[in-house]
């Protein structure tokens, strides 16, 4: 019997799913076990998979067969159309950027991401300016025939890639919001916690400690590490496929909380990465929804699930366990207000969630200037600057706490930034009404217990892997289309609660 | 310009080295690092890398690129003209296995794998014969195929996989005169050994420290920690490509050496793949010239280097620095007899270099009769514990202590064995000559100084590749065709030298 061009298509995404993987592995490796010396190698390994995934996806016969499925898929099931529409969506992605255009753009990121440590170990912008030019020529180039390709705007053909679905329009009416709300509220907030003195959390906490600390939560959460690993990198991050997951963190001897944040956070994410439809898990259909949907997960179990007073009566118990503290900064309200402190500071990673969203709008306001050409790349840092001072009243004292602090742009991700800040905003929306369907959440979470909590991402989110568009998946799964009042309403309950209200809980 | 044929070939053979790069890591990492749990994942991640790579060496491209290449070989250099032999090569040997033949090899092996672990846990053999049986006649089957094609008989076609030009002609000329003397030298051996006591070594030795000690050894030996690893596995191995080599053991608590001198062992397998030609490291002439020659340097190194009096020497004061080790048995003298003790048992990895070859010319003669239909796979255990008795006096107490010992039959490696004992007397081959050439080697390794050694091994043996065949490579490096008679002589003078010449080192 011949085999279906839909069923085709299947065992060539599947194929395109095994080298994905390998892919991943190398990456993993590259950032936690590889010689620092074998760089060069790792990344022909690295080039020859993508350009042969690439080759694939934009292959003749993949077209004929996406054609042919197409006009006979009355036959096929739900699961198998989304999949269909999928395969399609990556297609015309790969199909859109010329082989010639992605090579130059490897190569002319791989030469402003090594400017870019460059300029970093010396504070200054000016000697990278040119390669972060060039890099932004070519994604302009990437970001006109993807749109015209998919019929886009430009910056939003590049969000497009990140997070599927997502328009300008989306990100615009939220950021207004947020920006509504945010710049009182981070007053409101600031003043309140400086009437509230915080203890300092003083001690050693050896990395292996940390480490049998966040094995121990994240085996409560449902980490498989039969199928999973945790390690240290220089910089926390998810890699892998459902099956063979693989998470790091970055352990802080003088810090018992960022090693362990770091190791939630990503297991956020792994935890989505995990629950996706195992009976998909090749398939593009299998995968995750986009990074704005990642996003919202890896804040939902660091921000909302693990910065609270019911988690902190969780942890207490295993600090003393593991790390014998004790005394009187080690109780419910000193431990949670150091969780919850406000860092209104010039760097992005290291900001709390009330003031996170900001660093992202400036962020999102530049780079579609610099595409546009409102912006010229070498008055970057003087608008960088004005626009932290302004928006958050810090300014940065040199570029590298400037506009040289992170790697995205060097790397040609333009359209990634706004996914942080639409994750945090659709972590509260599915949050509010995790906590209106699963009772005593609270409770359980004090008792190490997220079981229901799971339960209930898996059936509304995870499960869903890319079967419907991030939209429809906030509306199916709270009723309602992408709002930022949930998040804004979660921001003032958390931190503008009354002293009386903190004091009984 | 056009780009010449052989040209393009380079790319595609270019393409090739990066996948099998990938692919040695996936390896690795499963031994390594991965979950137990992720197995089905990555064997689906190294199907799909191994069945593109039979791809593209078997793609009509490559075929038709060969034709014209060889008929236009006229401009090419000595090393292009022998890059392009390689290439055609290894497009023969793929072309000559149907896919459908390669693929139900791959299920009939993976099979009888799993068997031959639930067969040895059990220490019985039958429930494994059919799985054998099956895998038997595949590789029949292939022989058959790559013989035709090759126009070798089907075992030579087998061997000339693992160490091309390697005939059994060279083998049976070479094994017959092994047991023309191994049987009398193990007596003699064994009475003269019974008359030196040994005093034990005991001690603990934390995994921790001895892996000190075996970084700083390598270290001295030239191999690069900047592009490369060590690490623990069940067995150790050495994987990865030239400019990310990557070595593994395993330490065992209570014996000092064992995990040592197995991380040396590598070290030899590490510091061949990292002298081949830099200018060909992504070519087939640019790799190592197959199996005996690898085994050749890994036993140089260990058996032949490491296992000397001038090493112990070397050696005596770290085991100190490292273990605090004193006392009258850690003097040279008893040091070494540990070290060249007779270890006349039925395991081959166990074995010592004197009884070693008997293990594989017992499996050779089995194999060999397997694969003819000349002994039936349910007659094998007998046929195995007769085989050992006869020749080395000792009997297994069960299967797996007898037949179901190696892995190598159930994965579908026939025509691998032979390649251990002819590694073993070309390392005794390239040895002789190396020390007439090298002058005051044992002072320079009793001072921990291997450069010399080194920088021979790279001229002579490393520096080639593949450029000429590995017959051709021992004329070339030692003067005379292969031959077993320095092999004999080493084993002689080492194992028989009198007890007065051994008081007086």
């Amino acid at each position: 019997m011949a085999v279906s061009p839909y069923k085709q298509l299947e065992q060539e995404f599947r194929r395109l799913h095994a080298f994905r993987g390998a892919l991943a592995l190398l990456r993993w490796d590259a950032a936690v076990m590889m010689p620092r010396g074998s760089a060069d190698v790792r990344g022909e390994q690295i080039a020859a998979l993508e350009t042969e995934c690439h080759a694939v996806l934009t292959s003749p016969r993949i077209a004929r067969l996406l054609d042919r499925a197409e006009a006979n898929s009355q036959g096929l099931e739900d699961w198998q159309i989304a999949n269909l529409r999928e395969m399609r969506r990556q297609h015309d992605h790969a199909i859109a950027t010329p082989v010639a255009l992605i090579s130059r753009l490897a190569k002319a990121t791989a030469r402003a991401e090594a400017q870019w440590v460059e300029a970093r170990r010396e504070g200054r912008f000016e000697p990278f300016a040119p390669y972060l030019e060039e890099v932004v020529k070519l994604v302009r180039d990437k970001a006109a025939l993807l749109g015209q390709a998919l019929k886009l705007e430009p910056y939003d053909a590049l969000v497009d890639e990140f997070s599927p679905g997502i328009t300008t329009a989306d990100i615009d009416t939220t950021f207004r919001a947020l920006s509504r709300r945010l710049p009182s509220l981070i007053r409101e907030v600031t003043a309140l916690q400086e009437s509230r003195p915080v203890l300092p959390l003083k001690g050693k906490f050896p990395a292996e400690k940390q480490r049998a600390l966040a094995v121990e939560i994240m085996e409560r959460m449902g980490f498989p590490f039969d199928r999973g690993r945790l390690d240290e990198s220089e910089h926390p991050f998810t890699e892998g496929v459902s099956g063979d997951i693989r998470v790091t963190t970055r352990f802080d001897p003088s810090d018992v909380f960022s090693g362990l944040l770091g190791a939630l956070h990503e297991t956020g994410h792994a935890l989505y990465d995990l629950g996706l439809p195992q009976d998909w898990r090749d398939q593009p259909v299998g995968r995750d929804r986009g990074m704005a949907l990642e996003e919202s997960q890896s804040l939902l179990i660091e921000m909302f699930v693990c910065r609270s007073r019911a988690f902190v009566r969780y942890l207490l118990p295993l600090l003393e366990k593991h790390f014998g503290v004790s005394g009187p900064e080690w109780d419910v309200e000193n431990v949670y207000r150091h969780l919850t402190r406000l860092r209104r500071g010039v760097i992005r990673v290291d900001a709390d969630e009330v003031t996170y969203p900001v660093h992202i709008m400036l962020r999102y306001e530049l780079e579609k200037k610099l595409l546009s050409g409102a912006l010229a790349v070498r008055d970057l840092p003087e608008a960088w600057n004005a626009g932290m001072e302004q928006r958050l009243g810090v300014r940065p004292a040199n570029d590298t706490e400037g506009c040289l602090q992170d790697i995205h742009w060097a790397v040609g991700s333009f359209g990634y930034f706004p996914s942080y800040a639409l994750g945090a905003v659709i972590a509260g929306q599915l949050y509010e009404s995790l906590r209106t369907q699963v009772s005593g959440l609270d409770e359980q979470i004090a008792r190490g217990e997220f079981g229901a909590l799971l339960e209930w991402l898996r059936r509304r989110v995870h499960g869903l892997g890319a079967k419907v568009s991030a939209q429809e998946l906030i509306q199916l799964a709270t009723g309602r289309p992408l709002s930022a009042a949930p998040f804004i309403r979660y921001l003032e309950n958390k931190y503008l609660e009354s002293v009386a209200r903190s004091a009984a809980a």
